[in-house]
């Protein structure tokens, strides 16, 4: 049989709690489609830190190249907030995309119908937005050379955005193919009046549009993007950005949702190995009391099974199931209007899979 | 007498009509109040592109750097939008900035109560939003060495971002400063989980801060910034950050007011000297019409008064003539919510005029 072998990463926080549930749905995914998976688990972030010192254990990294896909909870938490750069939870993150090349992040932003009222947008200005975010993930300031130096006037601080040709080609491909499969809309967000790698980035993409001449392409300037995501946030369908840009404009299209418990994404390198995981955090704060809201986890697998597995069907069985639960009505705390009637986090992860 | 120089640089598109309607505004404060103001015009921009060769010729630097003040309406068009970087008029932008030591753009991001309906946030969302963007504006990824080089994957390009101390130093106080005139609350919005830059922002804010014992100061990384603006836009008081975060957080401030077409900004330097423009742009498609909103203009003149010449009272009254006018329900095309009843940009200028 196809086996497939998942890395299992909870990490900090609410993260143990939500990936849970995730695999109970992926247990239930072998029950009733005759999947088989293996899930190794490995220790990532603070917890990582704590136990062996590194944020990224050589062991965990092993894991994740050993698998066909990874599925991380959330990492992070006040604890570990002060160490120094090598002993943060973030720079395991950043170490984890570089190392298993994972250069596009997928972030869907779609609204939830029943859960319009949670966004502080107008319904009507939300009204279809579902729109996904494709960043370039391992480029950029992001890991450009970084350091200190006395200048002329003191000290000074030094990053460095790079990016070359093949980085901004292969991400721009990513960013046509999927438009190519939505609404054949790409919004490509630079900041070319100010930035020589956004020239270069907006050269690259123009000539690779040429090969998608089915899809519409827009170049935003990146402070134009953020306010047009809030004037006209269902106009836009692909957007793809570099690393930095990609960071920002994400989250602020995942909160004009008002679904960010909800988002899951993915990021991609080439072949169909990928990361999933939830776009929100580790929530240290309700950590460890049953409360918080599994289903963007759980909508990772739904992620994973199709962009990794091809399981569309299963995929559809999850999702379908998330809905069919929220639209009976049931809510964990973060998204609950009447707050007395939340739900937990094992609640929630059972009755997703009694839709299935 | 007490003679003020403003230099005017009316610039592209609607930049002429509205700053026509500043200057009327600004001699009717002669009138009112007994001021003396001297104006010189200089080319900038576009038209300078067009008429000297240069977005910033010498002669209007000159003009500037003789003035107490500049006036500034709107640059830019898509007739410039191809052109080299020597020729564009951002270049004009960022040169006149360097040139004159305007380190620091601040932007009030403010509710006017008869406009909320504009907003695409929920009205009881935005209540109470007050908020002042303080960009820092002549450092970091905008002024570092960029360039192109071949690598190993081929061509690259690099920007680099650069912030010593000093310049830190100098925007944190800045922020502060006008936290302490106002709720007493600053964030310094930063991604020092990532970039050394901003671990060194960091690093000056804390320290200029233990002279402001009296300010709340909260640090916000850039990407929950832009979230965090959509969740509780209120909550805010000052916001201080670098220069390209400052660019996209400052627009997606002002945009989620719904009063974009009202802002103003300044930017200012050591001393009393600044420039005051409107945070819309020169906005082509409108421009001849007279139909343009000169509002954030008349302003800009206000501020001006504030910051650099401290004629209170006088900008009182034309922030009160503004408000009486929009109170009496009198709207340019695009804050009507009628557009049949829209008033031209003449006419705003003319019942402000006759409202102080
Ligand atoms: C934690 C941080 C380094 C990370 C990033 O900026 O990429 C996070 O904000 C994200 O978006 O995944
Ligand atoms: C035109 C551009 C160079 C400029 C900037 O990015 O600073 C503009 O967006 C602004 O905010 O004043």
């Amino acid at each position: 049989a196809d086996v497939k072998k998942i890395a299992v990463i909870a990490g900090d926080g609410i993260g143990p709690e939500v990936v849970g549930e995730a695999l109970k749905v992926l247990k239930k995914t072998e029950e009733l489609f005759g999947y088989q998976f293996e899930t190794e688990h490995g220790l990532f972030g603070g917890i990582a830190i704590d136990e062996k010192g590194t944020p990224l254990p050589q062991e965990t990294l092993d894991i994740c190249k050993n698998a066909d896909a990874v599925l991380l909870g959330a990492v992070g938490g006040p604890k570990w907030d002060n160490n120094s750069k090598e002993l943060r939870p973030e720079t395991g993150l950043l170490g984890i995309r570089k190392a298993l090349g994972l250069f596009s992040n997928i972030r869907p932003a779609n609204v939830f119908d029943c859960l319009k009222e949670a966004s502080t947008l107008k319904p009507e200005v939300l009204d279809g937005t579902d729109l996904i975010v494709v960043r370039e993930l391992t480029g950029g300031i992001y890991f450009g050379e970084k350091f200190r130096r006395e200048g002329e006037h003191g000290e000074e601080a030094v990053d460095t955005c790079v990016y070359n040709v093949k980085e901004v080609e292969r991400i721009a491909r990513q960013g046509f193919e999927i438009a190519r499969t939505r609404r054949k809309k790409l919004a490509s967000v630079d900041k070319a009046n100010v930035l020589e790698t956004s020239r270069l980035w907006r050269e690259v993409v123009n000539r690779i549009a040429v090969e998608y001449p089915d899809v519409e392409l827009e170049h935003v300037l990146v402070d134009n993007c953020a306010m047009q995501l809030l004037r006209r946030p269902s106009s836009f369908d692909v957007i793809v950005t570099e690393n930095m840009f990609g960071d920002i404009i994400s989250d602020e299209a995942a909160m004009l949702t008002g679904s960010i418990g909800m988002l899951s994404s993915a990021s991609l390198g080439e072949g169909s190995f990928g990361l999933y995981e939830p776009v929100h955090g580790s929530a240290p704060d309700i950590a460890g009391q049953g409360i918080s809201n599994p289903i963007a986890t759980i909508l990772s697998v739904a992620l994973m099974f199709r962009l990794t597995f091809g399981y569309a069907e299963a995929a559809q069985c999850i999702e379908d199931a998330v809905k069919s639960v929220l639209d009976a009505g049931h809510r964990t705390g973060d998204i609950a209007v009447d707050k007395s009637k939340a739900i937990g986090t094992i609640e929630m992860g059972d009755l997703i899979i009694a839709a299935m």
